[in-house]
């Protein structure tokens, strides 16, 4: 089917999905997670055919989240069900006013309609999102980068089986056949059809979806967070704070990429930090962490000296940005100018500090005393999520089921005029 | 200043009007209404000199809606004034957790930050919308038409007084100075700049915000609004609603465009309704309402054959296109095909259809048994409005301070790490 059918054919089904209740979204996600598994071995296959396929043009790190094995079906199939557990979010009232001349206001929850998702190499995101979006009562039309199509055919092709089970369409979840750069553009600009674009993926596709899109759209993921260490930091908890959020997982949008250490503890802190970072982690046999430093940190301690591009980067590696500042309004200042409005943290005791600190940096997710890593929806307790907004508009930070619905005003009257 | 430097000034106040509490932005909000009245001369002179330019130019109502007078002052000073009684949406906890692990996770209503605004040649919009933009804790760039350009800066002159006596940045308050096209486009382009986009105008404004907008936009307006007489309508409720949506303020976005009618009902009911909306009205001397009637309503009235049109244009006029429908699911498939997705309405003693029209309709507004002329940030108690968007994303409906905000995360924490 062309990129058009394929939107018509969701156009068609978002009804059905928006009306489908509780039990009937559950039963369809708990036979499409069933559906993933009995059809393993063809999934596989595909998976096979895709990893063949890739081999010698892609990264090892790129081939590794590609692959599917039983136990990574296994996985999807239980990502699946844990959105059974969640509550729906439909329908849910959120205001009801009855105003002086009898009309009865509420604000209700409603589904978004047709979700299109544009996504990279790992299947995973194929059940992730169709689950998410189905149990939000949205339709979805997922766009899957080229390498990965065959393994999301076959998932989308387990998943429509269960859908087709519970008695609902299956339009409700499509894969884009074409994986070119034209259905891209096609879903980025289907006003009327796609209701909700998501990107999920590097800073790149974002742009051009930012560009180019004229159907709403919800940017993710690119992360410059930054952590800094006030002069009233707890040292040692900042130390501890800093080699998780920069170490735990340095390929995801929530770890540190910038540090930001107060003049004042600058001579203590630093080579502090360079131990716990570089040192240590060499001698424990772990992959040291490259710092990368202002004029004013290299006359401290010795590394790399930061080029102005490195404040702005999104390493997504063992790398580390290190910046001396004067104070909390100059930590402000450099985050209000480099930060990607992801996460970014301040470690004080100093609850003034915090308190600036909090109300003046505009991010999504503002942290005191904590790791970056820990913006995510599981850990916001939003049960599962769909990508991290950095935007302003609708959804910021981790967006769980509630995020993926708008509202609707139902006004129930008596005959009344204006 | 050019629009760049413009955009420049309010990303650099933005900070300021954010952080402000309610108390000085009350003040200042106090301070403008005092200098619009104070500063009314010279108001009232350039508008002279914009009532000069557009004469000949414009439409006799285009020139009305331009017009000011001592009591169009005090009507703005006045609607300022209403904005103070509002409660301050910022720093709103919306949500507060504390997670298994000690993090405590709030979700704080936060301003945009810079807010700009596209709109036609009404001055009276340039008080309305800075009052609403400064009460949410956001900057506000303005860009009107340049008919009104002479009125709106001389408001934006007193404006901004009234925000330097309460100690606000004067940039807090914009008006660009280029009326041409260029400054609109480069307000849509202006990422990093604009962090929320709202045009208030007509279908082509609205159109090439969406064609050619970068930054994040809320769509407003265009209502091609219906109300679905049902079989079991209380008829003469329907005829007093249907002649209130569509002949109480037939120039307005809530106005009703089409009448839908029960085929059940058609024979009985569209005599009354052209007697109500024409020969009635032209009896009493007031402007009858012109009936384009689909092939079926023109087998039992007369009136003027309806075109394929007629069922996708917002009048704005007294006209009113007539279709008949077999029942609710073929008025709800109508509806999905038309409307706008602004106010939407079924007239019906039949509690099920009322149900099946409220939750399959997916307009901002569904209304059982009333005028689709409530549609307003008033009548709906948000206490006011910037405009009535027609989205799905962020905001639907009738836009009021809580809708000009967004929110962030903000997690306090002792140290946790992932």
């Amino acid at each position: 089917m062309t990129t058009m059918q394929i939107l018509e054919a969701a156009r068609s089904a978002k009804r059905a999905v928006a009306l489908a209740d509780a039990a009937q979204k559950n039963e369809a996600l708990l036979a499409m997670a069933d559906a993933i598994l009995r059809q393993q071995e063809e999934i596989l296959a595909a998976n096979r055919e895709d990893l063949e396929a890739a081999k010698g043009t892609v990264s090892d790190v790129m081939l590794d989240r590609l692959a599917l094995s039983p136990a990574r079906l296994e996985g999807m199939a239980q990502g699946i069900r844990e959105v059974v557990a969640l509550p729906d979010p439909v329908g849910a009232v959120l205001m009801r006013e009855e105003r002086p001349n009898g009309l009865v206001i509420e604000r209700r929850a409603v589904p978004m309609g047709v979700i299109a998702i544009i996504y990279e190499s790992r299947p995973n995101v194929t059940s992730d999102a169709a689950a998410l979006a189905l149990k939000s009562g949205s339709a979805c039309v997922l766009r899957c980068g080229k390498e990965a199509w065959r393994s999301s055919f076959a998932i989308v092709k387990a998943l429509r089986s269960g859908l087709a089970e519970a008695g609902l369409p299956e339009a409700a979840v499509s894969l884009v056949e074409d994986t070119t750069r034209q259905s891209a553009n096609e879903l980025m600009t289907a006003v009327g059809y796609v209701d909700l674009l998501i990107p999920r993926g590097g800073a790149g596709l974002i742009r051009a979806c930012v560009e180019n899109a004229r159907v709403p759209v919800i940017q993710t993921g690119t992360g410059i967070c930054h952590v800094y260490v006030d002069a009233a930091a707890d040292q040692e908890m900042a130390l501890s704070i800093i080699e998780n959020a920069k170490t735990s997982r340095p390929s995801v949008c929530n770890a540190e990429e910038v540090c930001l250490v107060s003049r004042a503890v600058a001579a203590e802190f630093l080579p502090k930090l360079r131990e716990v970072l570089a040192e240590k982690r060499e001698a424990a046999g772990k992959q040291p962490v490259e710092l990368r430093l202002d004029e004013e940190a290299l006359a401290i301690i010795p590394g790399i000296p930061a080029g102005a591009e490195d404040f702005d980067t999104e390493f997504l590696d063992y790398k580390l940005a290190v910046h001396v500042v004067a104070d909390v309004e100059e930590a402000i200042s450099h985050i209000a100018a480099h930060s990607t409005g992801h996460s970014d943290a301040i470690i004080t005791k100093d609850e003034a500090a915090a308190a600036r600190f909090v109300a003046a940096v505009d991010s999504a997710a503002v942290y005191v005393n904590a790791s970056t890593r820990f913006t995510d929806g599981g850990e916001f307790g939003l049960g599962c999520e769909m990508g991290i907004s950095t935007q302003k508009l609708h959804a910021r930070g981790p967006m769980g089921l509630r995020e993926l619905c708008c509202y609707k005003y139902v006004i129930l009257g008596s005959g009344q005029i204006r």
